[in-house]
């Protein structure tokens, strides 16, 4: 079945997952004057969308059969199979020249059992997981790293223009989840570099504010420094992007990297601690509250 | 002994080592005009000084005892040791009333010595180590930590200022090299995370440039990302910065965090896998050649 060009007040779109990511990214596909059907584990959470207008269905698969394409934005991997292939899932709903799109961030093998899957069904699939936290979603200035059909992504390419400020494509199905743990992977050397170093600068009783007037200026400048360590030295541990999630994503990212015979020590390593972390009861934290389990290790209580 | 301000055509600057920084950090202290007296271990690296003006002397101690600020920019402590506690050293020509502004990234003990030394004779000393690099140097934007007398350092920041963009006061003797210290740690983090995040997209088979376009504008963003990872994809290991001085920083900052009973496994690992490449023989590339020793751990030969 050829594809056919997104219009808006014509193209009905399905989303299935209206959580912190969710519900703003699909709010700006509304506000373009797409016709959207909502779906969400928690219908309370997806009532903003429908008051604005959205349609509510009452599982994935009647969204996908009301929608000619479907986005996904859940939390586990768990979920994005009950999604997809669960007995009231959208590849029960699929007809042929149906896009389906996750962006969810889960292990690229997963995208492409979905791709396959959709295939069969002559339907299209993209990985197009983001970048960017929650306020990149309501900004719509997220990151989006696309797997998967060509052309079906240049089809849809509106709909995540909508939400994102770079939109790339990046290879066949899983590319995008690859793409988003090599992003993941620097992230967890700029959060553990940022962390201890500000124990550092601590125990040796600098100032920190006035440190890192020093250090954000030259080659340890990071998105990390500027952005979070703002918020360690306030004590702030509210969750940009939750430990839960982060550890989730470094577990794939370890897991793909062991299948393709490649070691990656320091990520394995910050993997541990971000599990000791939710261990000490963390997990709901953002990223940043690191610093807690480096803390904990060397028995340092900061005033807070 | 009063401190007097620092006057170009009058004020008597010596400046001890020349090399890859020392020589441009230097040459924008005679562009101002102020008188200087160079030394270096190896004369020839300083002759591109004395042609532009500046006096030779033929060891630390005659290069004190005709100046009024003594800098040194060496490259190990063991060669700041020399140079200022040698037979021929800087405190053998010291005069009460001098300032002595070590700017090689040094143990901060070894600048509270040298502090010490200094106020014994009745002169004044600050460590202000350096972050930016060859080009940082050559272009007048290090960033610049200093650390002593608070004084000296209002006396002689327009020196400084001639040499750097940021140039930040961050308290007592040590308190500049405590600063680079933690600087380094920042950078030991970005690092892995670049390299180790190069290597999985590497593996995965996505087109490592298009990968760079992506994760390049969200929450991965480094310095390293931005300067170094283009120079990997081109296989240009030339240093900015050199490995085996970042091995000694690493073991500085190691070492004064196990004194301080603080646990630092990030930067350990790191460390261990920067001996590992020093042992591969790349101590003299730069610092971004950390991709050489994983590579190295998981049999990868990259075509370069």
């Amino acid at each position: 079945m050829p594809l056919s060009p997104v219009q808006p007040h014509q193209t009905k779109v399905g989303w299935i997952g209206t959580g912190v990511m969710g519900l703003p990214m699909c709010r700006h596909i509304l506000a373009k004057g797409y016709l959207v059907t909502v779906f969400n584990r928690t219908k309370e959470k997806a009532l903003p969308l429908v008051e604005k207008g959205a349609r509510w269905a009452d599982s994935p698969m009647e969204v996908a059969k009301g929608s000619d394409v479907v986005f996904t934005m859940v939390g586990f991997p768990e979920d994005v199979r009950q999604v997809y292939f669960g007995p009231s899932g959208i590849l029960k709903g699929v007809r042929a020249g149906m896009i389906l799109v996750d962006m969810t961030t889960t292990p690229p093998s997963l995208a492409q059992e979905i791709h396959k899957a959709a295939a069969e069904l002559g339907a299209y699939a993209l990985d197009a997981p983001v970048s960017g936290g929650d306020v990149g979603a309501r900004e719509a200035r997220l990151s989006i790293m696309v797997g998967g059909d060509r052309d079906a992504f240049e089809v849809v390419r509106p709909l995540l223009e909508a939400m994102g400020k770079s939109i790339v494509y990046q290879g066949g199905p899983g590319a995008g989840q690859h793409t988003k743990l090599t992003n993941q992977i620097v992230i967890a050397g700029t959060m553990i570099g940022v962390c201890e170093a500000l124990l550092y600068a601590y125990k040796a009783g600098l100032d920190l504010a006035t440190v890192l007037e020093s250090i954000r200026g030259g080659a340890a400048q990071c998105w990390t420094l500027d952005n979070l360590a703002p918020r360690i030295l306030k004590g702030n541990f509210d969750p940009g992007f939750f430990v839960d999630h982060f550890v989730k994503d470094m577990g794939i990212a370890l897991e793909e990297a062991r299948r393709m015979k490649l070691s990656l020590p320091g990520l394995s390593l910050v993997h541990q601690l971000y599990v000791a972390l939710q261990a000490q009861g963390h997990g709901q934290k953002g990223t940043h509250a690191l610093i807690l389990a480096l803390e904990h290790l060397s028995a340092i209580r900061r005033d807070q």
